[in-house]
């Protein structure tokens, strides 16, 4: 059923507000004539805005001019200093941090080392807050800058009730992981699953930019997918949409860690990788395979040859599902070895169904390693910063 | 970016004539202080915006009174002679009719048989033409009451543009479709998939009220899905998200006759069990091998046993991906054999993925065979009915 139209002046004015602003934020630096003419407001009123903007300190002066004819007019740029987040990604074996300030750029990036399997949600709350006091303080920003906090985490998560569902990288299960953050630090927190956060910097930042249809298909120690459509991170029934790493190939195929059989992800991750090559060559990490096949070892050009078939089909999957115009392929079994790309296009007239060839591309991620700290930052902005939309729901 | 509120008392006055229209067609029969206790707006208000539909023939005062305590008051009901629309479901062998009235209910069906693979585009076309004109005039309507038609049909389809991009049932591609039946009868008309007009269907009238992120699988001579999430049909990039019948499983698997290997239809659709069965049993139709089955012949019941296990395999998959809160099984696959199932249940230890158990109900399909042609007429509804939203986009 529709909503009754309101003329609730208040509204109205927020509205109106929050979209000077966000026009400042894209089309930076801007004078006060252009954002006349594109919200075809009165000069008075844009006026008004732009001073209550200043005043709040979301925007500044700048001491570029306009370059057109006419009268020389002052141009309006954000404040970057205006407000912070930051960014969280937690990896198997290491967390990354990054502050994001206001006009969006990351200015301090962080690292340190960890292991998920051996650290308990209590310990990995605490080495997070840790660090964040202390890359804060390094910087001698007030807390009450820091409007939020975002963190990418792998695996099922609960994003409206801030809660990891169940990670098989972490081990955890049923964890209220957003809480524990906010009520150590009190600073809002939001949690959501790390390849959605993943493609919401590259819809903002990286390869999806102008693309609006774009699936993500990450490869690593396992294997997933998220989808972004007109801008909006597609989530499903409850934001578990994507775990395209346990779904069946083969009923009777290979034994997978969930206790199924035939999972995508046995045939194609890290691991699985690692496995095959364990067959005839002593080695342990992926990066040894890639090195024998460039080196063009026989079985280790067959592995990379078997891998890449097995990305087609991945590709196939998403693209019979989810209909998009891009692929991006990221995770580090595609950023340790590129080549892998062309040898996946090779495969496609075998593997792609034939009405969909032609109807979307793939590509490479462009972000690589600093894609999640940078859309966790992204995501909490949205979420938690004054005046935004978002804010009315809290 | 946001767009600028706009206070243009026209498109005010329309937008709350069309709500309260809504408010009468949900919660009919009701009182005009029931709309004005549900709107909020003056009684005077509701009182114009009321004549004006009356005026217009949208709606109707009925005999009816209000039960309460205080003055009995005269209920308002729709009137469901008021417009009509047309729903079309185009198979393999028969081609439906129904004819839906302003209340959303199908007064007269009719069916014709119909050979997909013998006709062309012109010949189909000049079919539904010549039937849609029998019906209307058996009803001695006008036709300038019927005021679209909506059409379910096989196949990837370009819904904005009205183009039947592939339909291997059919045997068309690049059909524009919508544009020869609106030339021929001077009627607007909407085509889409017929998954999604069925899964719009069941949203409305079946089996998928109430909830709001249902996915639907449709097996019969192929294998395809559909998912709906609050109210909105998935689409995808170019409206063909949902094509689960070529995602591949095994690379090496069957030849599909795509062209591809491995296709997950040919695992589990009517072909792939009829080819099973004629390998031990001279049969022709899938429907002899239930009939085996329910004669307890061991070859038909493991032909079936393995049809459950793909079955499961297939709702894992669609879980996985589209994580919804309700799979409906749909299809002649399941229409002919309701036990099947109660034998996907049986599997669904074995092949659903742990976390997602128990998150999901899987429910046969409620509307049977009429669920196409009620979608593609409310569908028509949706697109062409005077007043609603969609209109201002023509």
């Amino acid at each position: 059923m529709k909503k009754i139209v309101k003329h609730d002046q208040d509204v109205t004015k927020q509205h109106n507000k929050q979209m000077i602003l966000d026009i400042i934020k894209k089309q930076r630096p801007i004078s006060r004539a252009e954002i006349t003419k594109i919200t075809k407001m009165s000069a008075t009123s844009i006026g008004r805005f732009v001073s209550e903007l200043c005043e709040e300190g979301f925007i500044r002066e700048t001491n570029l001019t306009s370059s057109g004819l006419g009268r020389k007019a002052v141009m309006l740029d954000i404040e970057p200093g205006a407000i912070y987040s930051i960014g969280v990604d937690i990896e198997k074996k290491r967390i990354s941090f990054g502050l994001m300030d206001f006009s969006e750029t990351v200015t301090v990036y962080r690292r340190v080392d960890y292991l998920a399997q051996k650290s308990t949600p209590g310990e990995t709350a605490e080495l997070i807050c840790r660090e964040i006091r202390a890359m804060v303080e390094e910087q001698n920003l007030p807390y009450e800058k820091v409007i939020g906090i975002g963190i990418g985490v792998p695996g099922v998560i609960n994003y409206e009730q801030g809660i990891v569902q169940f990670s098989a990288t972490l081990g955890w299960k049923n964890v209220a992981f957003a809480k524990r953050i906010e009520a150590e630090l009190q600073i809002k927190t939001v949690i959501d699953n790390d390849l959605k956060v993943k493609i919401l910097s590259e819809y903002l930042y990286g390869s999806a930019k102008g693309s609006n249809k774009t699936a993500l298909i990450g490869i690593g120690t396992g294997i997933g997918s998220a989808l972004i459509i007109n801008g909006e991170v597609f989530r499903g029934g409850s934001n578990s949409a994507g775990e395209l790493g346990h779904t069946t190939l083969d009923p009777n195929g290979n034994l997978c860690d969930c206790g199924k059989r035939g999972c995508l992800q046995t045939y194609v991750d890290e691991n699985s990788l690692i496995m095959e090559a364990r067959r005839v060559s002593d080695i342990t990490d992926v990066r040894q395979v890639y090195a024998a096949a460039r080196n063009h070892e026989r079985w280790a050009k067959e592995i990379v040859w078997r891998t890449a078939l097995y990305i087609g089909i991945t590709i196939n999957n998403i693209v019979c599902m989810y209909n998009p115009d891009t692929v991006i392929l990221s995770g580090d079994l595609i950023e340790n070895y590129r080549e892998i790309v062309d040898l996946v296009e090779e495969h496609s007239e075998q593997v792609i169904w034939e009405p969909f060839r032609g109807t979307f591309k793939v590509i490479p991620s462009e972000l690589r390693g600093d894609a999640i700290v940078m859309g966790a930052g992204a995501l909490a902005m949205q979420h938690f910063a004054p005046l935004a939309g978002k804010q009315a729901d809290e």
